[in-house]
């Protein structure tokens, strides 16, 4: 299970598709949970509360352990802004690779490429991470992507790095 | 997929895990989605209204065609009691079987493995299926246990060779 976290704008869907694409070439299974899809057909009713977004990180969670029991590479790209949300994930049963995808919060509004930060600065969107929600960055990512210094194909191929890194350990424990 | 339907304590958990434990034996890829670990890890907030009901169903749906997409038997076990809302996953991209799990609801109330008939004739519980909240039944399922009638052998039996010839026929398709 590969998490990709961090604001929104930073680049955390890109990046996931990029990656899924790849490993899609090289016949790996593999599927992306990200967090719009998600919102819609797993997480309907649910605001942008603390609770209701961990609340949110604990069923993509459960989703992500579903499938990945069944050997699929699973990308999750989701704000999830709490780090005992992520956490919590980490300590389960499933590999877990943490992806900080990271870019200041004024990148990102730049970006803003949903028009998001323009509502959120307008007030007509409340809890928005990095205006008026907090962010708890990750305090040992297993990757950092810093999609403001670094290129698309860069980021990617630190994330594929790790994933191929965490296969191949995987791999020699099943050998012992 | 395979969608046992039907009333609380009718046997569709039963079936579904010795369904289960079958394919298992047999090196297939399942995973069983039953409505009380369904209610917990994914639909934590819905209640039990026609709405919410439909919502839950329409989310399963959602997650068991993930699973299904990697090749994994999902059997869900879900009361579902709209028949609407059933059919509107069997018209998705996923082979889909409808199992009726059909005991009399006076049965279904004799056995009550948990307590739930009772709470619901005091009152204690609304939009009980079955009391309080219709059920509609399939009209044309792909299996029928009648699990008043025969035993769990029997039933599980008829869903696995149902399941048989759905992976056939796919096989079929996929050599066409």
């Amino acid at each position: 299970m590969v998490w990709l976290t961090g604001l929104s704008g930073a680049g955390k869907s890109t990046i996931a598709s990029a990656v899924a694409a790849d490993l899609r070439n090289r016949d790996i299974a593999v599927e992306v949970l990200d967090g719009d899809i998600v919102r819609r057909d797993l997480s309907h009713g649910l605001g942008f509360s603390k609770e209701d977004r961990d609340e949110n990180v604990r069923r993509v969670g459960f989703v992500a352990d579903l499938l990945s029991r069944h050997g699929v590479v699973v990308l999750v790209a989701l704000v999830s802004p709490y780090r005992a949300a992520r956490d919590a994930i980490r300590s389960g049963r499933t590999p877990f690779l943490e992806v900080f995808v990271n870019a200041p919060v004024a990148v990102c509004e730049r970006r803003d490429p949903k028009g998001l930060y323009k509502r959120a600065r307008a007030g007509e969107l409340a809890h928005f991470t990095g205006v008026s929600d907090p962010y708890e960055p990750p305090i040992s990512a297993d990757v950092e992507c810093r999609t403001d210094l670094e290129n698309l194909e860069e980021s990617a191929r630190k994330v594929l790095d790790a994933i191929g890194d965490a296969i191949d350990a995987a791999r020699l424990v099943e050998k012992v």
